[in-house]
Protein backbone atom coordinates (compact mmCIF):
# COMPACT_ATOMS: atom_id res chain seq x y z
CA UNK A 1 0.00 0.00 0.00
CA UNK A 2 1.27 3.59 -0.79
CA UNK A 3 1.13 5.84 1.67
CA UNK A 4 1.56 9.59 1.94
CA UNK A 5 4.52 10.70 4.75
CA UNK A 6 5.81 13.57 5.49
CA UNK A 7 9.43 13.45 6.83
CA UNK A 8 10.60 16.58 8.78
CA UNK A 9 14.32 17.33 8.96
CA UNK A 10 14.60 15.48 5.43
CA UNK A 11 17.50 17.35 4.57
CA UNK A 12 19.64 15.67 7.51
CA UNK A 13 22.12 12.78 7.37
CA UNK A 14 19.00 10.56 8.91
CA UNK A 15 15.94 12.58 7.15
CA UNK A 16 17.42 11.99 3.88
CA UNK A 17 18.34 8.35 4.29
CA UNK A 18 14.77 7.79 5.62
CA UNK A 19 12.76 9.75 3.17
CA UNK A 20 14.74 7.93 0.33
CA UNK A 21 14.47 4.50 1.86
CA UNK A 22 10.43 4.95 1.98
CA UNK A 23 10.52 6.13 -1.16
CA UNK A 24 12.23 3.02 -2.63
CA UNK A 25 9.23 1.41 -0.78
CA UNK A 26 6.93 3.06 -3.00
CA UNK A 27 5.48 5.75 -0.45
CA UNK A 28 4.58 9.48 -1.35
CA UNK A 29 6.95 11.73 0.90
CA UNK A 30 6.93 15.23 1.52
CA UNK A 31 10.35 16.67 2.54
CA UNK A 32 10.04 19.07 4.95
CA UNK A 33 13.11 21.23 5.87
CA UNK A 34 13.53 24.46 8.09
CA UNK A 35 14.63 25.72 4.35
CA UNK A 36 12.61 25.07 0.84
CA UNK A 37 9.41 25.16 -0.02
CA UNK A 38 7.85 22.80 2.68
CA UNK A 39 9.45 24.62 5.07
CA UNK A 40 9.16 23.95 9.15
CA UNK A 41 10.69 24.82 12.05
CA UNK A 42 9.96 22.66 15.35
CA UNK A 43 10.51 25.95 17.51
CA UNK A 44 7.81 27.92 15.69
CA UNK A 45 4.37 25.77 16.16
CA UNK A 46 3.09 28.03 13.54
CA UNK A 47 5.44 26.35 11.04
CA UNK A 48 3.98 22.92 12.06
CA UNK A 49 0.76 23.70 11.49
CA UNK A 50 0.74 25.38 8.29
CA UNK A 51 2.76 22.33 6.55
CA UNK A 52 0.50 19.66 8.16
CA UNK A 53 -2.37 21.95 6.84
CA UNK A 54 -0.67 21.98 3.14
CA UNK A 55 -0.04 18.45 3.33
CA UNK A 56 -2.13 16.86 5.30
CA UNK A 57 -4.56 13.95 5.95
CA UNK A 58 -0.81 11.71 5.73
CA UNK A 59 -0.47 8.51 6.98
CA UNK A 60 2.40 9.32 8.71
CA UNK A 61 4.52 11.82 9.86
CA UNK A 62 8.14 11.38 10.63
CA UNK A 63 10.49 13.36 12.63
CA UNK A 64 14.26 12.84 12.01
CA UNK A 65 15.19 16.76 12.90
CA UNK A 66 17.55 17.50 15.54
CA UNK A 67 18.98 20.30 16.97
CA UNK A 68 21.57 21.13 19.46
CA UNK A 69 24.78 19.83 20.17
CA UNK A 70 26.23 19.27 23.96
CA UNK A 71 27.49 22.23 26.35
CA UNK A 72 28.75 21.83 29.92
CA UNK A 73 26.39 22.31 32.85
CA UNK A 74 28.53 25.36 34.72
CA UNK A 75 29.77 27.85 32.51
CA UNK A 76 27.54 27.49 29.58
CA UNK A 77 25.16 30.06 27.93
CA UNK A 78 21.33 29.36 28.97
CA UNK A 79 21.01 29.87 24.91
CA UNK A 80 23.35 27.20 24.43
CA UNK A 81 22.64 24.73 27.02
CA UNK A 82 19.07 24.66 26.34
CA UNK A 83 19.36 24.94 22.72
CA UNK A 84 18.07 21.39 22.02
CA UNK A 85 15.13 21.82 24.44
CA UNK A 86 13.07 23.59 22.47
CA UNK A 87 13.58 21.81 19.01
CA UNK A 88 13.88 18.33 20.25
CA UNK A 89 12.22 17.53 23.35
CA UNK A 90 9.26 20.38 23.41
CA UNK A 91 9.46 20.66 19.27
CA UNK A 92 8.70 16.88 19.03
CA UNK A 93 6.12 16.32 21.96
CA UNK A 94 4.35 19.47 20.12
CA UNK A 95 4.59 17.96 16.77
CA UNK A 96 2.28 14.64 18.03
CA UNK A 97 -0.22 17.12 19.65
CA UNK A 98 -0.38 18.94 16.29
CA UNK A 99 -0.33 16.01 13.55
CA UNK A 100 -3.09 14.34 15.10
CA UNK A 101 -5.80 15.67 13.59
CA UNK A 102 -4.03 15.60 10.17
CA UNK A 103 -3.55 11.80 10.28
CA UNK A 104 -5.37 9.42 8.60
CA UNK A 105 -7.42 6.33 11.12
CA UNK A 106 -4.68 4.08 12.04
CA UNK A 107 -1.68 6.17 10.59
CA UNK A 108 1.81 7.04 12.51
CA UNK A 109 4.05 9.59 14.08
CA UNK A 110 7.67 8.19 14.54
CA UNK A 111 9.96 10.35 16.82
CA UNK A 112 14.06 10.48 17.28
CA UNK A 113 15.78 10.07 20.24
CA UNK A 114 19.02 8.50 20.19
CA UNK A 115 21.16 6.69 22.42
CA UNK A 116 24.53 8.33 24.12
CA UNK A 117 28.05 6.86 24.37
CA UNK A 118 28.63 6.47 28.30
CA UNK A 119 32.16 8.46 27.21
CA UNK A 120 30.53 11.52 25.67
CA UNK A 121 30.75 14.64 27.94
CA UNK A 122 28.74 17.48 28.41
CA UNK A 123 26.01 15.32 27.18
CA UNK A 124 23.37 15.85 30.21
CA UNK A 125 21.08 18.07 28.73
CA UNK A 126 21.19 15.41 25.46
CA UNK A 127 20.49 12.52 27.95
CA UNK A 128 17.50 14.54 29.48
CA UNK A 129 15.95 14.77 26.31
CA UNK A 130 16.48 11.91 25.21
CA UNK A 131 15.12 10.06 28.12
CA UNK A 132 12.63 12.34 28.02
CA UNK A 133 11.14 11.65 24.81
CA UNK A 134 11.58 7.50 25.51
CA UNK A 135 9.41 7.70 28.02
CA UNK A 136 6.72 10.23 26.82
CA UNK A 137 6.41 7.77 23.62
CA UNK A 138 5.07 4.69 25.60
CA UNK A 139 2.28 7.02 27.92
CA UNK A 140 1.17 8.75 25.27
CA UNK A 141 1.12 6.29 22.85
CA UNK A 142 -1.58 4.34 24.94
CA UNK A 143 -3.82 7.92 24.82
CA UNK A 144 -4.03 8.26 21.05
CA UNK A 145 -7.22 8.17 18.98
CA UNK A 146 -8.41 6.12 16.00
CA UNK A 147 -5.73 3.79 15.90
CA UNK A 148 -2.81 6.28 15.21
CA UNK A 149 -0.08 4.71 16.15
CA UNK A 150 3.43 6.10 18.12
CA UNK A 151 6.93 5.59 18.45
CA UNK A 152 10.34 6.35 18.36
CA UNK A 153 14.05 5.35 16.52
CA UNK A 154 16.58 5.73 19.33
CA UNK A 155 19.91 5.51 17.08
CA UNK A 156 23.36 5.29 18.61
CA UNK A 157 26.08 6.51 16.26
CA UNK A 158 25.94 6.10 13.16
CA UNK A 159 28.53 4.89 10.94
CA UNK A 160 28.12 7.60 8.33
CA UNK A 161 28.41 10.35 11.00
CA UNK A 162 31.42 9.42 12.29
CA UNK A 163 33.13 9.37 9.31
CA UNK A 164 32.18 13.06 8.26
CA UNK A 165 33.36 13.66 11.78
CA UNK A 166 36.66 12.20 11.29
CA UNK A 167 36.58 9.53 13.52
CA UNK A 168 37.01 5.59 13.96
CA UNK A 169 33.09 4.11 12.14
CA UNK A 170 33.89 0.59 13.79
CA UNK A 171 30.86 1.23 16.72
CA UNK A 172 28.32 2.75 14.43
CA UNK A 173 25.36 1.56 12.69
CA UNK A 174 25.07 1.48 9.36
CA UNK A 175 22.57 4.58 7.99
CA UNK A 176 20.63 1.66 6.37
CA UNK A 177 20.00 0.07 8.97
CA UNK A 178 18.55 3.29 10.65
CA UNK A 179 16.46 3.84 7.96
CA UNK A 180 15.05 0.29 8.43
CA UNK A 181 13.74 1.25 11.68
CA UNK A 182 11.65 4.51 10.88
CA UNK A 183 10.28 2.08 7.70
CA UNK A 184 8.90 -0.53 10.05
CA UNK A 185 7.77 2.01 12.44
CA UNK A 186 5.85 3.69 9.51
CA UNK A 187 4.92 0.02 7.47
CA UNK A 188 4.25 -2.25 10.76
CA UNK A 189 2.29 -2.15 14.02
CA UNK A 190 4.33 -0.92 16.65
CA UNK A 191 2.49 1.08 19.04
CA UNK A 192 4.24 3.09 21.72
CA UNK A 193 7.81 1.49 20.52
CA UNK A 194 11.68 2.88 21.34
CA UNK A 195 13.01 1.19 18.05
CA UNK A 196 17.03 1.04 20.19
CA UNK A 197 19.99 0.93 18.00
CA UNK A 198 22.96 0.66 19.86
CA UNK B 1 27.95 19.44 61.60
CA UNK B 2 25.26 22.02 61.18
CA UNK B 3 24.78 22.60 57.09
CA UNK B 4 22.79 25.71 55.88
CA UNK B 5 20.36 24.97 53.62
CA UNK B 6 17.59 26.26 51.36
CA UNK B 7 14.48 24.12 51.14
CA UNK B 8 12.34 25.48 47.34
CA UNK B 9 8.47 24.58 48.08
CA UNK B 10 8.75 24.23 51.70
CA UNK B 11 5.07 24.82 51.96
CA UNK B 12 4.26 21.63 49.95
CA UNK B 13 3.78 18.77 51.41
CA UNK B 14 6.94 17.27 50.47
CA UNK B 15 8.77 20.26 51.61
CA UNK B 16 7.22 20.99 55.06
CA UNK B 17 8.43 17.53 56.07
CA UNK B 18 11.96 17.91 54.44
CA UNK B 19 12.25 21.07 55.95
CA UNK B 20 11.62 19.95 59.31
CA UNK B 21 13.06 17.09 59.53
CA UNK B 22 16.46 18.99 58.62
CA UNK B 23 15.83 21.41 61.30
CA UNK B 24 15.34 18.20 63.72
CA UNK B 25 18.95 17.01 62.61
CA UNK B 26 19.84 20.64 63.76
CA UNK B 27 20.31 22.40 60.25
CA UNK B 28 19.67 25.78 59.35
CA UNK B 29 17.21 26.01 57.15
CA UNK B 30 15.85 28.99 54.85
CA UNK B 31 12.00 27.87 53.93
CA UNK B 32 11.25 29.54 50.32
CA UNK B 33 8.05 29.40 48.49
CA UNK B 34 5.94 31.55 45.81
CA UNK B 35 4.92 33.52 49.31
CA UNK B 36 5.93 35.03 52.09
CA UNK B 37 9.97 36.46 52.58
CA UNK B 38 12.09 33.94 51.01
CA UNK B 39 10.02 34.08 47.89
CA UNK B 40 11.09 31.87 44.56
CA UNK B 41 9.43 30.79 41.42
CA UNK B 42 11.07 28.19 39.40
CA UNK B 43 9.23 29.53 35.91
CA UNK B 44 11.16 32.73 37.09
CA UNK B 45 15.02 32.61 37.43
CA UNK B 46 15.40 36.04 38.44
CA UNK B 47 13.56 34.89 41.60
CA UNK B 48 16.22 32.13 41.90
CA UNK B 49 19.26 34.50 41.44
CA UNK B 50 17.77 36.72 43.93
CA UNK B 51 17.15 33.77 46.80
CA UNK B 52 20.36 32.50 46.50
CA UNK B 53 22.03 35.98 46.54
CA UNK B 54 19.51 36.58 49.37
CA UNK B 55 20.99 33.54 51.54
CA UNK B 56 23.99 31.82 50.03
CA UNK B 57 26.79 30.88 50.41
CA UNK B 58 24.94 27.90 51.82
CA UNK B 59 25.69 24.10 52.23
CA UNK B 60 22.84 22.85 50.21
CA UNK B 61 20.11 23.63 48.10
CA UNK B 62 17.09 21.07 48.33
CA UNK B 63 13.73 21.38 45.62
CA UNK B 64 10.84 19.81 46.78
CA UNK B 65 8.53 22.59 44.40
CA UNK B 66 6.15 21.07 41.91
CA UNK B 67 3.63 22.42 39.21
CA UNK B 68 1.57 21.00 36.68
CA UNK B 69 -0.70 17.85 36.84
CA UNK B 70 -1.69 15.28 34.59
CA UNK B 71 -3.20 16.33 31.09
CA UNK B 72 -4.40 14.35 28.00
CA UNK B 73 -2.09 14.51 24.93
CA UNK B 74 -5.05 14.88 22.56
CA UNK B 75 -7.19 17.90 23.23
CA UNK B 76 -5.57 19.77 26.41
CA UNK B 77 -4.68 23.59 25.48
CA UNK B 78 -0.70 24.12 24.97
CA UNK B 79 -0.54 26.31 28.26
CA UNK B 80 -2.28 23.02 30.16
CA UNK B 81 -0.17 20.52 29.04
CA UNK B 82 3.44 22.28 28.96
CA UNK B 83 2.22 23.71 32.85
CA UNK B 84 5.02 21.02 34.28
CA UNK B 85 7.70 21.63 31.60
CA UNK B 86 8.54 24.98 33.01
CA UNK B 87 8.86 24.96 36.69
CA UNK B 88 9.26 20.93 37.50
CA UNK B 89 11.38 19.83 34.59
CA UNK B 90 13.10 23.37 32.94
CA UNK B 91 13.10 25.04 36.17
CA UNK B 92 15.27 22.46 38.27
CA UNK B 93 17.76 22.28 35.32
CA UNK B 94 18.09 26.00 35.63
CA UNK B 95 18.32 25.93 39.63
CA UNK B 96 21.23 23.26 39.30
CA UNK B 97 22.90 25.44 37.11
CA UNK B 98 22.55 29.10 38.87
CA UNK B 99 22.83 27.52 42.18
CA UNK B 100 26.28 26.11 41.69
CA UNK B 101 28.50 29.64 42.48
CA UNK B 102 26.19 29.91 45.61
CA UNK B 103 27.29 26.75 47.14
CA UNK B 104 30.40 25.79 49.27
CA UNK B 105 32.93 23.66 48.44
CA UNK B 106 31.61 19.81 48.92
CA UNK B 107 27.46 21.01 49.13
CA UNK B 108 24.84 19.56 47.60
CA UNK B 109 21.93 20.16 45.52
CA UNK B 110 18.69 17.96 45.97
CA UNK B 111 16.17 17.49 42.93
CA UNK B 112 12.61 16.05 42.83
CA UNK B 113 11.30 13.98 40.22
CA UNK B 114 8.82 11.21 40.72
CA UNK B 115 7.95 7.31 39.51
CA UNK B 116 3.79 7.58 38.01
CA UNK B 117 2.40 4.35 38.94
CA UNK B 118 1.46 2.30 35.76
CA UNK B 119 -2.28 3.12 36.19
CA UNK B 120 -2.41 6.56 36.35
CA UNK B 121 -3.89 8.31 33.17
CA UNK B 122 -2.94 11.33 31.01
CA UNK B 123 0.79 11.12 32.73
CA UNK B 124 2.89 11.24 29.62
CA UNK B 125 3.82 14.73 30.05
CA UNK B 126 5.02 13.40 33.61
CA UNK B 127 6.65 10.96 33.17
CA UNK B 128 8.76 12.55 30.73
CA UNK B 129 9.64 15.23 33.18
CA UNK B 130 10.46 12.36 35.67
CA UNK B 131 12.71 10.60 33.14
CA UNK B 132 14.31 13.52 32.21
CA UNK B 133 15.36 14.56 35.56
CA UNK B 134 16.38 10.95 36.60
CA UNK B 135 18.74 11.11 33.47
CA UNK B 136 20.18 14.17 33.60
CA UNK B 137 21.10 13.78 37.13
CA UNK B 138 23.58 10.95 37.04
CA UNK B 139 25.31 12.81 34.12
CA UNK B 140 25.52 16.98 35.41
CA UNK B 141 26.56 15.57 38.49
CA UNK B 142 29.87 14.01 37.13
CA UNK B 143 30.64 17.79 35.56
CA UNK B 144 29.88 19.55 38.64
CA UNK B 145 33.29 21.55 40.07
CA UNK B 146 34.49 21.53 43.90
CA UNK B 147 32.85 18.30 44.72
CA UNK B 148 29.21 20.10 44.45
CA UNK B 149 26.86 16.67 44.56
CA UNK B 150 23.63 16.44 42.60
CA UNK B 151 20.82 14.19 43.32
CA UNK B 152 17.32 13.61 43.29
CA UNK B 153 14.85 11.55 45.25
CA UNK B 154 12.11 10.05 43.30
CA UNK B 155 9.17 9.43 45.53
CA UNK B 156 6.26 7.18 44.37
CA UNK B 157 2.49 7.79 45.85
CA UNK B 158 2.77 9.45 49.22
CA UNK B 159 0.59 8.33 52.19
CA UNK B 160 -0.57 11.65 53.55
CA UNK B 161 -1.22 12.67 49.62
CA UNK B 162 -3.58 9.61 49.08
CA UNK B 163 -5.22 10.22 52.70
CA UNK B 164 -5.77 13.99 51.74
CA UNK B 165 -6.93 13.07 48.38
CA UNK B 166 -9.51 10.35 49.68
CA UNK B 167 -7.92 7.40 48.32
CA UNK B 168 -6.37 3.80 49.61
CA UNK B 169 -3.22 4.89 51.57
CA UNK B 170 -2.37 1.17 51.58
CA UNK B 171 0.32 1.91 48.51
CA UNK B 172 1.78 5.06 49.89
CA UNK B 173 4.91 5.46 51.65
CA UNK B 174 5.15 7.38 54.66
CA UNK B 175 6.08 11.04 54.46
CA UNK B 176 8.91 10.57 56.91
CA UNK B 177 10.18 7.82 54.90
CA UNK B 178 10.64 10.19 52.26
CA UNK B 179 12.32 12.82 54.24
CA UNK B 180 14.68 10.50 55.34
CA UNK B 181 15.87 9.86 51.46
CA UNK B 182 16.87 13.71 51.18
CA UNK B 183 18.23 13.88 54.53
CA UNK B 184 20.76 11.18 53.47
CA UNK B 185 21.76 13.03 50.38
CA UNK B 186 22.27 16.39 51.95
CA UNK B 187 24.05 14.90 54.58
CA UNK B 188 25.43 11.92 52.80
CA UNK B 189 28.25 11.08 50.36
CA UNK B 190 25.61 10.21 47.62
CA UNK B 191 26.35 11.87 43.43
CA UNK B 192 24.35 10.97 41.05
CA UNK B 193 21.87 9.12 42.82
CA UNK B 194 18.13 8.56 41.70
CA UNK B 195 16.86 7.83 45.39
CA UNK B 196 13.37 5.22 44.35
CA UNK B 197 10.72 5.20 46.74
CA UNK B 198 8.19 3.12 45.31
N1 LIG C 1 23.88 10.96 13.37
C1 LIG C 1 24.05 10.28 14.51
O1 LIG C 1 25.10 9.64 14.74
C2 LIG C 1 22.95 10.25 15.52
C3 LIG C 1 23.09 9.45 16.66
C4 LIG C 1 22.07 9.44 17.61
C5 LIG C 1 20.95 10.20 17.43
N2 LIG C 1 20.84 10.96 16.32
C6 LIG C 1 19.63 11.77 16.20
O2 LIG C 1 19.05 11.63 14.92
C7 LIG C 1 18.42 12.83 14.55
C8 LIG C 1 18.93 13.27 13.18
O3 LIG C 1 20.35 13.42 13.25
P1 LIG C 1 21.20 13.70 11.96
O4 LIG C 1 22.52 13.06 12.17
O5 LIG C 1 20.42 13.37 10.74
O6 LIG C 1 21.38 15.27 12.09
P2 LIG C 1 21.70 16.32 10.92
O7 LIG C 1 22.37 15.66 9.76
O8 LIG C 1 22.33 17.48 11.58
O9 LIG C 1 20.25 16.72 10.44
C9 LIG C 1 19.41 17.35 11.31
C10 LIG C 1 18.27 17.91 10.53
O10 LIG C 1 17.40 18.50 11.48
C11 LIG C 1 16.93 19.70 10.97
N3 LIG C 1 16.61 20.61 12.08
C12 LIG C 1 17.41 21.04 13.07
N4 LIG C 1 16.74 21.84 13.89
C13 LIG C 1 15.48 21.90 13.42
C14 LIG C 1 14.30 22.58 13.83
N5 LIG C 1 14.27 23.36 14.92
N6 LIG C 1 13.19 22.42 13.10
C15 LIG C 1 13.18 21.65 12.01
N7 LIG C 1 14.26 21.00 11.55
C16 LIG C 1 15.39 21.12 12.27
C17 LIG C 1 18.02 20.24 10.09
O11 LIG C 1 17.28 20.87 9.12
P3 LIG C 1 17.75 21.97 8.13
O12 LIG C 1 18.15 21.18 6.91
O13 LIG C 1 16.47 22.69 7.95
O14 LIG C 1 18.86 22.75 8.78
C18 LIG C 1 18.69 18.98 9.55
O15 LIG C 1 18.19 18.62 8.31
C19 LIG C 1 18.74 13.81 15.67
O16 LIG C 1 17.68 13.84 16.59
C20 LIG C 1 19.96 13.24 16.31
O17 LIG C 1 20.12 13.62 17.66
C21 LIG C 1 21.80 11.02 15.35
N1 LIG D 1 2.88 13.79 47.07
C1 LIG D 1 3.08 12.70 46.35
O1 LIG D 1 2.41 11.66 46.48
C2 LIG D 1 4.20 12.71 45.34
C3 LIG D 1 4.48 11.53 44.63
C4 LIG D 1 5.50 11.53 43.68
C5 LIG D 1 6.22 12.70 43.44
N2 LIG D 1 5.91 13.81 44.14
C6 LIG D 1 6.69 15.01 43.83
O2 LIG D 1 7.17 15.63 45.00
C7 LIG D 1 7.22 17.04 44.79
C8 LIG D 1 6.48 17.75 45.90
O3 LIG D 1 5.14 17.27 45.91
P1 LIG D 1 4.13 17.68 47.05
O4 LIG D 1 3.20 16.54 47.21
O5 LIG D 1 4.87 18.20 48.24
O6 LIG D 1 3.34 18.86 46.32
P2 LIG D 1 2.55 20.06 47.02
O7 LIG D 1 2.10 19.72 48.38
O8 LIG D 1 1.56 20.48 46.00
O9 LIG D 1 3.66 21.16 47.15
C9 LIG D 1 4.26 21.67 46.03
C10 LIG D 1 5.01 22.90 46.42
O10 LIG D 1 5.68 23.36 45.23
C11 LIG D 1 5.57 24.74 45.19
N3 LIG D 1 5.60 25.18 43.77
C12 LIG D 1 4.77 24.82 42.78
N4 LIG D 1 5.14 25.41 41.64
C13 LIG D 1 6.24 26.15 41.93
C14 LIG D 1 7.08 27.01 41.19
N5 LIG D 1 6.89 27.24 39.88
N6 LIG D 1 8.10 27.62 41.82
C15 LIG D 1 8.32 27.40 43.12
N7 LIG D 1 7.55 26.62 43.89
C16 LIG D 1 6.52 26.01 43.29
C17 LIG D 1 4.28 25.10 45.87
O11 LIG D 1 4.63 26.30 46.43
P3 LIG D 1 3.67 27.43 46.93
O12 LIG D 1 3.52 27.10 48.39
O13 LIG D 1 4.56 28.58 46.69
O14 LIG D 1 2.41 27.37 46.11
C18 LIG D 1 4.12 24.00 46.91
O15 LIG D 1 4.63 24.40 48.16
C19 LIG D 1 6.64 17.26 43.40
O16 LIG D 1 7.68 17.34 42.45
C20 LIG D 1 5.81 16.05 43.17
O17 LIG D 1 5.65 15.76 41.77
C21 LIG D 1 4.94 13.86 45.08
Amino acid sequence: MTLDVIVIGAGGTVGAAVAGALEAHGHRVVRASRRGPARVDLTEPATVDALLAAHGPVDAVVCCAASGGTAPVAGSTDAAFFSGLDGKLTGQVELVRRALPHLRDGGSITLTSGTIPDTLRDAALGRLINAGIEAFVPAAARELPRGVRLNTVSPGWIRETLISLDMDPAPGTPLDEVAVCYLEAVEGSARGRVFTLD
